[in-house]
């Protein structure tokens, strides 16, 4: 149903997003019901707010309608405050007046886990659907619309103190509760855009939500709290909306652990899907993904500041020696680099900057400059002019009143120049003097943590380098018709599982290398083949029901004459025999041996949300030891190939590691494109994927086994 | 000078700590001078304020005296305000007069770099030390003692809202802006008993200051900020008596990066130090780090007020379902265990927690429980009572009044059952209202990160381990004559490096298990040994001068017969001669063959800083390419050679991975600690020592090679 529904884009949710007309259903004068905290939350509304409730005819004064049919105009929002048991018939009433859309409050549906009420969610979901009628929720705490005033809550609504600027951030969140978490750093100065809350999503969701902000004027960049959802592939494509409209994007993925994955089974319908799947989709389309809850407003309402970047390089101006080392220390963590000062800001620097001080990258102009303007105004001025800086970053020590005028002057050089700024907000004074006008100031951005504010230029930067490689559309390597051979090829195999003959067959038709083989039928022939092929050899059973030969012991590597053949020729028939009891034994492969090299897996699987991943990883211990793997969605084009092997921990035994073999990293990432390929034509025939060793060694790669499961 | 002296106790510092008079030295009526800052700052001082300015007689109608030998009586602490060309002269005048201790405020001394001036601080610092006076700084911010008013600084200082509680943090700080900026706590309510910053820290240091905090009664736990020192090992001792006296020690470490330590020997005459040794000195004595400086303060007012940890177990009670997700996510990273509840806490948690809820552990009761304050009640009860739980989490996500209550009762449930408590503090209304009355609880904890509070619950539980294993004092393994032996055997060595064969006698000497060997002079005596050892062999060059000998190709393995060994020994004393010319040539070991296992290197090295250390490593890749290694201070005993291994990355790999020989980690620990009693005893000797590969396999662990460099 709903999963394959395209997103809604702003057109769309019109008439959720900027209401003229909005409906209580279930309004109430009872203090504490839903019903009176949604009218009080309204009364910055600059429409028309309407009262639904068949028990009165007034309600404070105002006149109180007995049904939606009643009311003297359509409403755009119907905002259903009535009990769960209620919503079904109020959302056909919606439809049957042409209501915008509907919000509904009321839990007990799909969250609950009861069959009953997931079948009462679809069915309330479908009838709005299909009557035009987008729904919000259930189980949803409501919508903020901070430009129009139509702030939608039962709960405690965040007020600001002045009207967001432009450069606002937009919230989504599947979490009511954490979505408003968000919003109430408008108390302290952030630019909050608009929240939308998308409770049990069961109809309009996280992904629409992203499309529409990327389509919103007032929103500059987009937080998201994400959990997950049926068909995740959406979201990607929201995130994908939003990178072609420049709008940062910025998540914070709920349920990355097997415990929150858990708990979020248990606490919502969602499906939590794999971390490393939900990376892959957000990496390609641009997301920045934050780790921590407390870095998502920061890292967005920064990305909402920043203007392009324009170079590599961060300048930081302190005024303490301690916290110019912290800067240095987590620009290193983060991979951001730190260069000195061109010959001109130097000599600004040195000219102003006492003896105690330090004139080079991470700059500490100390406090004795600080409260000198003309100085600091030097300093910065010539950091902000020097063509290295992309970026300033100010640590700031005291939460003063006297501080507040070095934000504005930051922000002010930052503009003229074009370079992007942020504070580092340090003291524990979190809400301290000065730090409302450093939040308010439209180029600066204000970080609590050293470690968040270089975690967040280098997304800006990773941003700016994904956008300059254009959109993320790959050519195809592989040949038009391997498509159809390949699919020939698996319709045909007998069994689920790929001898490995025929996995190398279909890999061979995508243009994988693969190592030559003959299949024979008994010990002379072996001994034929091994002869033809050159010794040394392998043999190897063919059998659809021995997946995992080495366990079996039907293989048998570096045989070097033709006794060896025979003798390997009869161990491997007994192993398998006896290993795997009714197997289907097709023969035995004879294999040439291949020489060593480094060995490399690359794999891909059918993820049940987001659909054909390719995996790539070092082989062996790096592999299974360690889970040093790239994952990224299929196929893949070349940069995103290379930035697969480069996530790698162990990337530097590619380039040769002590005496091992150099790997030609261009036909590594031939192959790994290959397998995504055939990965991504194949999705509906094949789950699984496993080219394992790949053994690499300059530009010779070469697959010596290969395990493919149909689906 | 100062590295080798004593820690200051309490007792040392009771002048400064506690003064009864306090002189300001440049004292001044002119606005915004540090005299006069420093004496507005001393208006709620409870003792004697003393001025001293040879230019005036009287200041503000308060007298003036015009040396602090004319003063009426002597003072417990000389604030010096005078310019740096001044200080030399008035901290002599402090010593006649028999000042307890001087805060000199300039900068200008041995952060310069400039040789004259670290020359001038060194004689201030010894002319205070042998004259009894403790001089803190110079360029130094001030001390705060809040409890007596003693509020020395010229910079502007934060006041707490009302005296701090019995749970308050002591601060030392090398940076004194950092210091300060933590202070700044105080304006939101965290308790703060005193913050000592050390500036140059020519007399006093940041141990000093540990020291005495742990002697402190209004000090319940230390943040400590720190960047490095000459003596490192003194704050590794201060942090043994903070254990000694069960106040938690919370440290964060400047400069932990190589760009970051390069910034601070730019910035301070500071000596950053290796961080791996920074850790293992600070582990060892059960000290807290902290990897980023927003964690500092949260943990350490948090394990101010949390009871003794009594069960491993995590109960969160939640009114989201997000914030749940987002509990396990965190806890899952930081190895923390949500275990269910006990059938009495399940049986209250269903009957009260509604369908669209969850009563499983991370429970969340939803916002419905929360507006029914007997409803929170029983189920915070019940999951503080279960005695599967040590502490409960309570994620807030709003900031409003209406919330303030639940954290009183938090911290009377958690009291009443000797839990400790802890409220995430979800909402970007960093100070939003109950934010202060959750840090003013004596008994919860307040973090604004789900991320930290879950890394200090970690770091609260490993504490608790620490203190039950008692001190660090560890029995020997080697042999008493050890010591004697191989320092004879060191002394005897003609070289700096000592050879292959000299090397292992000293490793065995230790009980080190090394491979046996001959030391041949020509191919027949090879043979001849090689036949009494048992093929297969092993050739080495015996050389002072090639350390490296498969570098030089001078090492030739698994010759299997006569002929092989004549061969190689050929080649060994070829490449030998013609790799390293000149290299004098001892001969030839031949060793046998050892078996394969799991290669792993033992070494270590004398830190300047901290003497030896013990290293640990898997070998090969793990160590080369992805430095997985765990170091500790030599000596080491069990647990801690055991927690080395454990803190392997690749670790699993001792337990036998894919079929590859398992190792008997007693036997290996028995190695490491040998190895750390042999760097320990011979710390004059030896600067390095490496013990590469250690071949294991089971409990046969058997050293190959060794290389010794003498110091």
């Amino acid at each position: 149903m709903a999963t394959s529904r395209p997103l809604y884009r702003a057109a769309d949710l019109a008439r959720l997003l900027n209401p003229q007309s909005i409906a209580i259903i279930g309004a109430s004068e009872r203090a504490g019901s839903f019903g009176e905290r949604t009218q009080l939350n309204l009364a910055q509304f600059q429409g028309r707010v309407h009262l639904v409730n068949a028990r009165y005819q007034t309600l404070g004064g105002l006149p109180c309608h007995a049904a939606i049919a009643a009311l003297p105009e359509v409403p755009d929002i119907a905002v259903v405050a009535a009990p769960m048991e209620a919503v079904e018939g109020v959302v056909q009433d919606c439809v049957a007046a042409g209501v915008g859309a509907a919000i509904v409050y009321a839990a007990g549906f799909a969250e609950t886990g009861r069959e009953d009420r997931i079948a009462l969610q679809a069915r309330i979901a479908a009838v709005a659907h299909e009557g035009g009628v987008r729904l919000v929720g259930p189980n949803c705490i409501g919508m903020l619309d901070y430009a129009g005033g139509a702030t939608i809550s039962f709960a405690a609504v965040p007020r600001p103190a002045a009207a967001p600027g432009r450069a606002a951030v937009g919230i989504v969140s599947q979490s009511g509760n954490l979505g408003f978490a968000l919003a109430q750093g408008v108390e302290r100065g952030v630019a909050i855009s608009r929240v939308l809350a998308c409770g049990n999503s069961a109809d309009v969701d996280v992904a629409d939500g992203v499309a529409a902000l990327a389509e919103d004027p007032a929103c500059a960049a987009i937080a998201c709290v994400f959990e997950g959802m049926a068909d995740p592939m959406r979201l990607a494509e929201a995130a994908e909306i939003a990178l072609a409209a420049d709008k940062p994007l910025v998540v914070y993925k709920l349920a990355t652990g097997e415990q929150g994955a858990a708990a979020a089974l248990s606490h919502t319908g969602s499906l939590a899907g794999s971390d490393a799947a939900y990376r892959a989709a957000f990496g390609r389309a641009g997301a920045v993904t934050v780790e921590n809850f407390d870095a998502l407003l920061e890292t967005a309402a920064f990305l909402a500041k920043a203007p392009p970047c324009r170079a590599p390089g961060i300048a930081v101006v302190s005024t303490s020696g301690g916290a110019a080392i912290m800067a240095a220390d987590k620009a290193e963590v983060h991979g951001v680099t730190l260069p000195q000062p061109g010959p001109a800001a130097r000599a600004v620097l040195d000219a102003r900057i006492p003896e105690f001080g330090s004139s080079r990258n991470p700059v500490d102009i100390t406090a004795q400059v600080l409260n000198d303007p003309e100085s600091l105004r030097a300093c910065a001025d010539a950091l902000c002019a020097d063509p290295a800086y992309g970026a300033v970053v100010l640590p700031n020590g005291y939460a003063y009143d006297f501080a507040t005028p070095r934000f504005a002057l930051l922000g002010e050089l930052a503009a003229q120049h074009g370079k992007a700024a942020a504070v580092v907000w340090l003291p524990e004074w979190l809400e301290g003097p000065g730090a409302m006008a450093a939040e308010a100031n439209p180029q600066v951005g204000v970080f609590r943590s050293m470690d968040r504010c270089f975690a967040a230029l280098a997304a800006w930067q990773g941003r700016a380098t994904r956008r300059a490689a254009g959109p993320g559309k790959t050519s195809r390597l592989s040949s038009p018709e391997a498509t159809g051979q390949a699919a020939a090829l698996l319709d045909a195999a007998g069994s689920a599982t790929l001898t490995e003959r025929e996995a190398k067959a279909v890999l061979a038709i995508y243009g994988v290398p693969v190592v030559g083989e003959r299949l024979v039928g008994d010990a002379d022939a072996a001994v034929a083949a091994a002869t033809a092929l050159g010794f040394p050899v392998v043999l190897k059973v063919e059998s659809p029901d021995i997946p995992h030969k080495t366990e079996a012991g039907a293989i048998r590597l570096g045989l070097r004459d033709a006794a060896a053949v025979r003798e390997g020729h009869a161990a491997v028939m007994a192993n398998a025999a006896s290993g795997v009891p009714g197997a289907r034994i097709k023969g035995v492969l004879v294999q040439p041996m291949v020489p060593e090299g480094l060995e490399i897996v690359v794999g891909a699987r059918r993820d049940p949300l987001f659909g054909p991943m390719v995996v790539v990883g070092l082989g062996g211990i790096f592999v299974e030891l360690l889970r040093d793997t790239a994952t990224a969605l299929a196929p893949v084009g070349e940069d995103e190939a290379r930035a697969m092997l480069r996530r790698l921990k162990g990337h530097r035994l590619l380039e040769g590691f002590r005496g091992m073999a150099t790997v030609d990293q261009s036909a590594l990432v031939g192959v790994i494109r290959r397998v995504s390929e055939l990965a991504a034509d194949q999705r509906d025939r094949i789950a699984e994927v496993d080219v394992n060793p790949l053994i690499c060694a300059g530009d010779r790669i070469i697959a010596v086994d290969g395990l493919i499961l149909k689906s």
